[in-house]
């Protein structure tokens, strides 16, 4: 077997790598879990009818088959295909109709797990990649603070993550109700092409969105201006209704379901200024996902990296899943894990301290002295420190290098008239006992941190 | 959308039951870890090409397409096709290929991951399941104290678990050379089709064996008997090796791979039994896995559920990976975790105190007021408490009945006067303070534990 070369799109880490994954993943998991979410796992397929629901997906599913059907089964019904899952968005709504009767509702769920994606793969977009989901849902209703708290959760989890290096996040919300009400308030009436067309902004510029809104929309010059100057408004605090409200005036806009949007637009930015200052800030040109969320919508943009765009979205769902009796709204966010460890690799931000787990390697003086390494390391475990013993009785040095090449930061000699241990750091070697000597803090696991220079 | 139904072979947990599966994941992760094993994750798919390089695995391959390939694209060339891996040693063999120059070995590694096996979900069978893996790997050489080390982190890790419920278990070892070194000794050639017939043995009993053992492997009624003779031969110690030179003696049998195979069995028992007395037994009859790995081999079954069969299985390979150049011999195990959470929660063994985190639902006395139910929640966080905020200000009893359904154990009343908290399975209730309350240690999170009865 020649070496393989690596697939483009599936990333893998080396196990340092792996270790700052492995630490985002933990950092993540427990601010979830104080917040009272319970982590579930679904299977990674679903029904490919399932999957197909929003045509716009359809391009980007692994379709599965087991390899025996090739040999004569045929081609199965469509209805009994199945798919690997492209976000976990529809295997949560599937979960929730499926075990409605079992979970009680508003039910709040964490689900971090690996997403396919059949795209061609560029510059940030992988093949397969971990997701990070939080979401609550209800059985008919669900009240509007959710919509505050979801963001405020991800953005502290995000926030957790500052200490390995992570810049400072800010999340931009924008409202669904007011960007359709203002709309429709200028009586534009395809809602949809003019949120395609806002999403250009940042690509195309101010000028050529006007024309997009013009040609696609069927807007007027005057129309294209005003949907224009509602997306150049943005900022923290309640000041951001009154001028949507001055530009609605001024074009004679008049929208209940503006006005309802509004008021869940301040009370979101409010709230969050008490919780959070500075994090959450309205942003009234953010308009993808608007077209499938029914009220806020949300992105998160590292500060001083906003050119790596959103590392963490989402927002509410009226309906995220109905069974014809009852339906679900939902409100959640989703973090691109994979994609925010490849940066912050790539970028190096951050680094493992080691890669491997091991504080301690314990030296082996011959091998019929190996009882004694794996008592030491046994007497070590216990007390909860990682180790692992030498993997032969080589010459010390050459253990030592062992260590070294590992990035193992204790080397223990165990001997006749009691034992040492040597930091291969420094150099510094002291007696020690199994029984009582414990590395210093900052070495018993491998960290993250962030990388110099 | 009608109410969906549960995809067979594919198995999802509810959160109690995910509690119980983390739990598992994360006493398994630690033992790992102190026994400086380091995480790493591999993609799911490999190339098709690669994973049917074992024939006998063919038909349980799931194979990818994309769904955009229906359209037009045509199939693409067998060697462009990708599958999802059925086990973690396949995936890990390449990874230590493409990664050899930048890993220290020995190296060893654990891994958890989902596998996916396309064959026809039965009893026990899961088309998706998650599985634990431990692996050294030596570049060119492993010495062969890996063979004794890692059933018995195997059998740590596990015993880990008796405190939630799991029964002792016991590792059963036999070793390829033993078996295959007294059949060639018996002047039996054909020592795969021997191994394949002594694997019936628990199933169809010796008699069936000895007509097999003639009918398919060549034997004479003579050295079936012999066969069947080693086949009954177990212990925990020392004394199975005499028994099987006995055997080998009455029998005419000399052999030089024989007594390595022998050399290597002894020195395993004997220092497991220093190591984890009870634990490894070696028994040769474990004829599974014999025709591929090529030196011990390990079954572990939980001690009174023998009939469950092997929860945790693997071997010694001396070419776990080669490129060539190099070869990589390797020796791990593998835990089926989907198939040991499924039946400890199914044999109603174990169950999770709760199935979400919140150790304390914050009571909302009025809309108006939950900001000061979201600072009660925020300093409780502060310190360590998993929290979550009543979804509406229904009135308390109703609070405490959403507290009670989702198995919340505290209720925290923010009051003008001071705050109070219930301990809502006692109904006691006392005055407490945010900034310095905590709940008993044993109900700060959900813990897994044996089921009564």
């Amino acid at each position: 077997m020649a070496r393989p070369t690596p697939l483009s799109g599936f990333p893998e880490w080396l196990p340092d790598g792996r270790v700052v994954e492995q630490h985002v993943l933990d950092t993540l998991r427990r601010t979830f879990e104080l917040h009272g979410f319970a982590g579930i796992e679904t299977r990674a397929v679903e029904p490919l009818d399932q999957l197909l629901r929003k045509g716009e997906t359809s391009k980007e599913v692994y379709v599965l088959r087991r390899l025996q059907e090739e040999a004569g089964e045929g081609e199965p019904a469509r209805a009994a295909q199945l798919g690997l899952h492209f976000d976990l968005t529809v295997p949560f709504a599937r979960y929730v109709l499926e075990n409605a009767g079992h979970l009680a509702f508003p039910f709040r769920r964490y689900q971090i797990q690996k997403v396919w994606r059949g795209e061609r793969p560029q510059d940030g977009r992988f093949r397969e990649f971990a997701q990070a989901d939080i979401d609550v849902v209800g059985a008919g209703e669900l009240p509007y603070h959710y919509e505050v708290d979801l963001p405020l959760v991800m953005a502290e989890a995000l926030g957790a993550l500052r200490e390995i290096g992570l810049p400072p996040v800010r999340v931009l919300v924008n409202n669904r109700r007011v960007a359709e009400g203002f709309y429709r308030g200028l009586r534009l009436t395809d809602v949809d092409a003019v949120l395609r067309s806002i999403d250009k902004l940042d690509k195309i510029g101010p000028d050529a969105v006007a024309d997009l809104l013009v040609a696609e929309a069927g807007a007027t010059p005057e129309q294209a201006r005003a949907c224009l100057d509602l997306a150049a408004i943005s900022g923290g605090d309640a000041g951001v209704v009154d001028r949507v409200r001055s530009l609605a005036a001024a074009h004679g806009v008049e929208s209940e379901l503006m006005e309802q949007g509004l008021a869940e637009l301040r009370q979101l930015v409010e709230a969050a200024a008490v919780r959070a200052p500075g994090v959450v800030v309205a942003d009234l040109k953010i308009a993808r996902g608007l077209d499938y969320y029914t009220g806020s919508v949300y992105e998160t943009v590292l500060v001083g990296h906003e050119q790596l765009g959103s590392i963490c979205s989402g927002g509410r769902y009226d309906t995220l899943a109905s069974d014809g009796n009852q339906t679900y709204p939902g409100v959640g966010l989703s973090i691109g894990v994979s994609r925010l460890v490849s940066r912050l690799l790539s970028a190096g931000l951050v680094r493992a301290t080691r890669g491997v787990p091991s504080a301690v390697l314990v030296a082996v003086t011959s091998e019929e002295s190996r009882p004694q390494s794996d008592a030491v390391a046994t007497a070590l475990r216990a007390r909860g420190v990682p180790v692992e013993v030498a993997p032969t009785a080589a010459k010390f040095g050459k253990q030592i290098k062992h260590a070294d090449r590992r990035g193992i930061p204790f080397v223990w000699f165990p001997g006749e008239d009691g034992d040492q241990v040597k930091d291969i750091r420094s150099g510094e070697q002291v007696a020690a006992d199994a029984g009582s000597w414990a590395p210093p803090a900052e070495d018993l696991w491998p960290r993250v941190v962030p990388a110099e220079g």
